[in-house]
Order: C-alpha cells, then structure tokens, then sequence
C-alpha cells in the first residue's frame, strides 16, 4: 500500500518520473472522485470502484487498505483538483477584486468543464462553509468594494449564483445556467464597486 | 389497504370525521416524508419507516403493500405539504408581483419552519425545473416588471436566492441564510419592478 500523497506536491513542484503504482493510483483517484459526486462519498467502495476501473478488488486493495483511506484519498484528490482549477489561478491577481472575480470565473470554467459528472465535488460543503466573506472583505478593506456593503450579504448573494449555476448544469448541461450566473455576479458586483479594478 | 388519496380534497373540502386508517396513514406519511429529506427517497424502505413510527412491519404493510407505493405515497404527501404552506397562500394575491412575493415569503417560511428536517423536500428538483419564469412573466405582463428585465435571468436569481438559504439553512438552523436570501431577494426585485405593487 503507497503512502504517497499526490495532492501535498506544490504544482510547480519538481517533476519526477512517476512510478507506475502512482500512475494506478491516479487513475483509480481520478474515477474515485468522478463516482462520488454521482453516488456520494458514501456510496464508494472498494467493490464499485474496481467495477468501474476494470480492475480487481485485490489489485485495488493493494493500493487503498480499507473503504476509508480510498474515500480519505478520494477528498484529497478532489480537493487537489479544485485547488489547482480554481484556487490557484486566482492567486495571480493583483488586487482583492480581481482575485473575487477570478474565484468566480474559475468556479464557474471548473463546472462548465465537466470536472466531475455529479458537479462540483464540495458543492454540498460550500454550502455549509460557503465562500466566506474573506475575499469580498479583502476587495473591501483595499478600498474597490464600497464600505457600506455587508461582506457576509455580498459573499451569499455570490455564491447563491455558484451554487444554483452547479446544480442547474449537472442536470441541462447547457451553458445557460454559467451564463446566468455569471450576469447575476457581474451586475451585483457593479453595484458594490466604488471604483475600477486596477 | 386503503386506496384514499388525502393530497386530493381541497383545503376548504367539506370535513368529515377520518377514520383510524386515514389517520395512521397521515402520521405514516409524515415520517415517511421527514425521513426522505435526510435518507433520501430510495432509501425510504418499509423497514426503516417501521423502525421510525414504532410500527410492526406488517401494520405498516397493511397500509402500503409495496416500497414504491410508499414512495409514491410519501412524495404526493410531500407536495400537498407544499402546496397549503407555499402554493395556496399565494393564490389569494391580487396582482402578479404580490404573488411572485408571496412565493418567496411562502418558501423562506415553509423552509425555516423545519417542515421537513433535511430541508425542502424539492429542492433537488427545484434546481432541475426551478421556479420556471412563470410568475416573473406574469408581473412583467401586468406591467409591474420592467419590461427590458430578461425574466429567465430573473427567476434565475430570485431561485439561486431560495436554493442557497435552503442549503444552508439546513446545516445552520439559523434565520442569518433567510434573512440574506430574503433581503437578496427585495433588493433584485427593487431594482426590476416598474411601480409599487397595487
């Protein structure tokens, strides 16, 4: 059984060859996370997912001991992904309004790409911890978003968008919902801006 | 096993005494209704029902022969609730836009009154069919709403309101996502309505 955890290396990381227990074990990650978002974390387990790999239950043994550590790797790998298509693309902007609006925009790219077949994988948790009003309070304490605003308000009314976006495109797959919400954001956050985003 | 369907009489149907079978039916229901927001309705097994009301299997049997005929059961139970505590209340309003609030104000309530403890029995579906434009079309014929308002993007954004606080109202058992969604909601439809509501 690996020990490697494929989502602590830092994507700029050194690249090294990967063994081929590494290989398996991303891919066997990689349908972990798509089959969860369709059947729940719950309903993961050893048996199902060797179905769906085309493997055998002893091979995928071999990699994950137990039903816990394969659904524990399963949430890490998802939560590598997300960090990877979404957290980290915003941590190039240069100011507090910009990096809200590339949350946003990387948000609703991830979903729009059919990451996961059940739609975001922490959909069910953003609504538990949501967004946080930390990014808008940011754009708020540089100055771009007007200081009459309630963060928290803001920050739901944001992610109200997010979330409906997700769950209306796991069912039409259309671009319709993305394209809403992204309306929804833009024009909410027109409101709230006390000037231009540098 | 009774055949009597209690999702077809008429909030103002003429009373009549219910006899000892309707009644355990209605408090079957209401379980069986209750026990699908948290389980899910695949998961509503006769069994497990059984085990939550402090019924024999076959008392409960002899209500409902089958699991899909519980489910079935459960799910017209679950959309009459819907209908006395959001539907009907707004039937009674005079103009179009009182009742798209009227709506809005039934839900909030009906979600923050725990009717059922998983939330909103339709929630998932709601994502799938949504509010449909229907009611915003209506006040835009009525000329309450702007007529330049795109009425899918705002249904889109009145539903995303709902969907949210739903969600998060169910882990936080708190009035802060209803009252966001509710004041979410005012401000978006200030923004689109033409004249104050007759």
């Amino acid at each position: 059984m690996s020990s490697t955890n494929p989502g602590t290396a830092g994507p700029r990381g050194k690249r090294r060859p990967r063994s081929d227990g590494e290989q398996s074990r991303t891919v066997i990650l990689d349908a972990a996370a798509r089959l969860a978002t369709v059947e729940g974390i719950g309903g993961l387990s050893i048996a199902r997912l060797a179905d769906a790999v085309g493997m055998s239950k002893s091979g995928l043994f071999g990699h994950f001991g137990s039903k816990e550590e394969l659904q524990l790797a399963t949430v890490e790998k998802a939560d590598s992904l997300f960090a990877a298509q979404v957290i980290e693309p915003a941590s190039t902007a240069s100011t507090a309004l910009q990096r809200l609006r590339l949350l946003v925009d990387g948000y609703l790219r991830y979903v729009e790409v059919d990451t996961f077949p059940g739609g975001c994988f922490f959909a069910s948790v953003l609504a538990e911890v949501d967004m946080q009003p930390g990014a808008v309070r940011d754009a708020q304490a540089e100055g771009a978003i007007d200081p009459q605003e309630d963060a928290g308000q803001l920050a739901f009314e944001v992610e109200a968008a997010l979330f409906l976006a997700n769950a209306q495109y796991v069912v039409t797959r259309t671009a319709e919902p993305i394209e809403r919400a992204r309306r929804a954001i833009d024009r909410r956050l027109a409101t709230a801006v006390t000037r231009a985003p540098s």
